[in-house]
């Protein structure tokens, strides 16, 4: 693309390395802060430089955090002895938004995969079992994505936590609620099929 | 959505203003920003504080600049006497990327679009005007695109500059380049049965 202006061609090219977004999405992005006044820029990039020179990481659940305990950890309210690992921030958000839980979280960066280079040594899984180790957990959840790296994730996971006789579970995999059976694939199916629970236990928890 | 951090929910929050962005892929860009090296975010910032702050409008053809007179203007291998009318920066950049035009442009800065509440008054208009009687044009070309209120723009200035008698011509609607002929619309289509053009000058043209 031929730019008139340097600065123009500057800021396309620092906004087209965000993922996702190429040179054209850029220029739209730049030439619409152009037409807005010149503070919504400044508070943007405002946020932008605070979020990134602010914010650490929980010390005890690995959560992006503005203070060295993240609230969720620091709540008094919250049970201290089950702990749901998750692979991302993402996923503590969105289990936080059902309203279904009332534990701790151990996020651990990532999942096992080597075709990206990522090893067990690259997550937060050796702080996992120092806690499991100073017995300060009654009950792990595993709630990984259904892929097959995060089975790969789970199942090295259980198999550190074994000789310390902890409960482990992992979230269930059904048929989502809403879905309708013929659409369902296989796997799916035949998982929800073999997983099945006494009907007076699904009454209950609807 | 609930956040564990106050900062990173200001910055989604900036970021999910921009158009096109949702709150999700705002959370993405963020945690994205996360994940790299602080100086990508500091120049990213950076770059968009300059651009909002740096760039100013081309005085003579209101085309983005970094000077008051822009690149394109300010060469003395135009033809100046040519004008090339179009919507905004974008299709400056279009056409330049053709490699086929030499004149001058004149950026409207959009288009008369009542729906939009855009009027004559808020376009640059009254720029050209001053321009044409000025008697620097020869040739004005309208290069809006092919939509209903560009061709409302196109006749609102035909008609406001039509005492000037100046050379006026609009690019050619026809079949793009590539298409097939069944699968063009019948108005394209009819459009150009009707502006044919002798095959010698279509030959001397490609």
């Amino acid at each position: 693309m031929d730019f008139s202006s340097k600065l123009l061609e500057n800021a396309v090219q620092e906004i087209a390395q965000l993922p996702g977004i190429g040179k054209r999405t850029a220029l739209r992005l730049a030439l619409h802060l152009l037409k807005q006044p010149v503070d919504h820029t400044q508070s943007l990039s405002n946020a932008l430089t605070t979020l990134r020179e602010g914010v650490i990481f929980c010390e005890n659940c690995h959560n992006l955090s503005d203070a060295t305990t993240c609230e969720i950890c620091a709540s008094p309210k919250r049970n201290k002895s089950l702990i749901c690992v998750v692979e991302d921030i993402r996923d503590v958000m969105a289990i936080e938004n059902t309203g279904q839980y009332n534990g701790l979280y151990h996020v651990l960066g990532g999942i096992i995969s080597p075709m990206d280079g990522i090893g067990p040594q690259d997550l937060t899984i050796q702080s996992l079992v120092e806690k499991v180790k100073n017995n300060k957990v009654n009950e792990l959840i595993f709630a990984l994505s259904a892929t097959m790296e995060a089975d790969t994730t789970n199942f090295y996971m259980y198999k550190l936590l074994a000789p310390y006789e902890i409960k482990t579970s992992t979230i269930a995999r059904g048929i989502p609620v809403g879905d309708e059976l013929e659409y369902t694939d296989e796997v799916t199916l035949g998982r929800s099929i073999l997983a099945r629970i006494p009907f007076e236990v699904s009454i209950s928890k609807s």
